[in-house]
């Protein structure tokens, strides 16, 4: 692939905004992405559920790979071997890995943190792995990443503001390691820490920005603090971020979250919410969400929402879905997140057609309105 | 739908022959079906693991529906509100109905045979549920069935002359109630019974005849008989079948049994082992049964089969498949399940052809080569 050899760095280009959100394009080694984006979470190098062609009927234009599994099974030697992620699981759009940290972390107990990296044992075998920044880094490549994270430490939530500095600290001096030991044409991301402390997420942010960065991840939320301490961030960070770079809010969330951090500026998201919760039967809809389990609909005729374009709800009733839920058919839940997916991706795409067309405002109202809920302040 | 009012019966043509084999089309209410053809189990209204666009793509042009399965969830009752069972699974090919008797009898000594009727508890909530040979007929049409099957007794294997014989006269004069109760435009098949005694099968066609059917089926085979007393009793029906209706050999089976069925001069086959096989990690090939599962796959780029045309082996390689499987991920069903059905839908597909084009010999030896097996000696 030509592209690949003489591609150097990602192109990021906004065409509109509104306030602080803003529709933009991202360019990537295996093509481009439109911003606000949201990217299906691939797991085990599979969105769980879905075949890549359903994917991209759904119009995902980026999936993400989570590095903590694919280096436990197969192990990314083994898929570099096999040619790569991409080849390994015949998806040829980009694909952002996240850095393993936030996996690693989630370990709690588990693992053993240090300056030069963290030591934990792999549920499967019971193996012990010691990871630094840099292995982070060459497993992401090995895997063919579009898009590196950089290896943090996710900040314990509720924390002291010394514990939330040191932790940041340490991410800082790992974000430096990630830098340097960065050696292929992928976008690399770094990721901004220190918890609710606005001071430490500044700190976070210049020493990111000095350390050389194609993006910026909003780290360590949705990891326990309320809703009101997380949009405090978000206010804070929406106009110190750079403009000419894309953001990422790592982790989010629910529609309604999501829609709101665009209002902040960010451009970018994953969550395991529409797949998780499509197994779960919870469906997401115009109106909110439908729990497809509830004995009302095991006779309804209708589709999952009356609103949505997706082949489920063109060919499927509740009743079927409900049917399918209650005798533990696979099908239930291919259909259910088909469903969830289209609807996070139809979401993005109005919000993006929205911005693009000076309409973002007139969006807001609607989405709010139909789901009986008051509009949130927004950035101040 | 004017087709569906105006027509009465089924129409079977036999295209061509070589010995007892066939090659036919059966045209039904909702479309015609070329034999011999295989016939996807799609037990609680989904064949596990497929989408309906998969299960076209594969080239299935009929599958099979449960009547036990439906009955009880989520009602036979409730699916013809809910605009039958073609509506209610989005597939507008033909459906064959089996009675549930086959399904009601591997309750084994939860059921009571009666004269009137078997009388079991619905395993979900333990209610007392009876049903007759009316019930069955009843309830296959309520789902809005192409095929419908007589209800009868699977006769136990093994077992005496005496309990043959009159288990064989319970399921023909039960026949004769299904045939008396049956009043849609659907076709209506007879099931041959009779256990390992030929003269018993004799007098169960003979009566079946009789009383009147458009296709006739073999039951009570694959229950726990020899190869040989199942070869046998085809081999004795070969040439008492009558040729103008199609043949049907319930829950059969291996490619190879299906091949050997075919020499004999049946049309109609169903089983679950391709889907079920498939979750199991057990692939069918051109060279025999492959267990994804084993550790020299985890890291082989070849597809399962390279002889196969489907997507699945065009995409992904052995050691992907293996990893899903590994990882317990959907997606390893979903895609094994396709390979399975597209396996067997293609090689029906090849028995069609070599029939039609007088190379069934050829088709034969090619099949029995490939495999490392001595081709059995066929119909005397």
């Amino acid at each position: 692939m030509a592209m690949l050899c003489s591609y150097q760095k990602m192109k990021f280009k906004v065409n509109n905004s509104s306030d602080f959100a803003r529709q933009a394009s991202l360019e990537l080694q295996r093509g481009s992405i439109q911003t606000p984006a949201f990217m299906p979470v691939g797991t085990n190098g599979t969105v769980k559920g879905m075949s890549v062609d359903d994917l991209k009927e759904t119009g995902s234009e980026i999936i993400l790979g989570n590095t903590y599994h694919l280096m436990l099974r197969p192990g990314d030697e083994n898929i570099k071997t096999l040619g790569g992620l991409h080849n390994f699981i015949n998806w040829d759009r980009p694909i952002l890995t996240d850095s393993g940290g936030f996996q690693v972390w989630s370990l709690g107990d588990l693992v053993k943190i240090s300056e030069e990296g963290v030591k934990f044992s792999s549920p499967y075998d019971g193996k012990k792995i010691f990871m630094t920044p840099e292995d982070s880094i060459k497993i992401q490549e090995n895997l063919g990443s579009d898009i590196v994270m950089m290896f943090d430490e996710c900040t314990d939530y509720p924390t002291t503001y010394e514990n939330a500095k040191s932790s940041m600290e340490l991410s800082m001096r790992w974000a430096a390691r990630c830098k340097k030991a960065h050696k292929t044409s992928s976008a690399l991301f770094g990721i901004v820490q220190g918890g609710i402390y606005k001071d430490l997420r500044q700190e976070s942010l210049n020493q990111l920005l000095e350390i050389g960065t194609d993006g910026v991840a909003l780290g360590g939320l949705s990891v326990g603090e309320s809703k009101q301490e997380k949009l405090e961030i978000l206010d804070f960070m929406s106009d110190k971020l750079p403009t000419e770079m894309p953001r990422y809010l790592m982790g989010v969330g629910k529609p309604e979250d999501i829609v709101e951090a665009v209002r902040y500026g960010i451009d970018m998201f994953d969550c395991v919410l529409p797949t998780r919760n499509a197994r779960n039967g919870q469906l997401f809809t115009s109106e909110g969400v439908l729990n497809i389990r509830n004995a009302p609909y095991k006779m309804s005729d209708d589709p999952i929402d009356a609103n949505c374009k997706c082949k489920v709800c063109k060919n499927y009733s509740r009743a079927y879905i409900n049917h399918l839920d209650r005798t533990n058919e696979m099908l239930g839940s291919m259909l259910s997140t088909y469903h969830n997916i289209y609807y996070y991706q139809s979401l993005m795409k109005d919000i993006r057609n929205s911005i693009k067309n000076n309409l973002f405002a007139k969006f807001l109202k609607d989405f709010y309105n139909r789901r009986n809920l008051d509009m949130p302040e927004g950035p101040t």
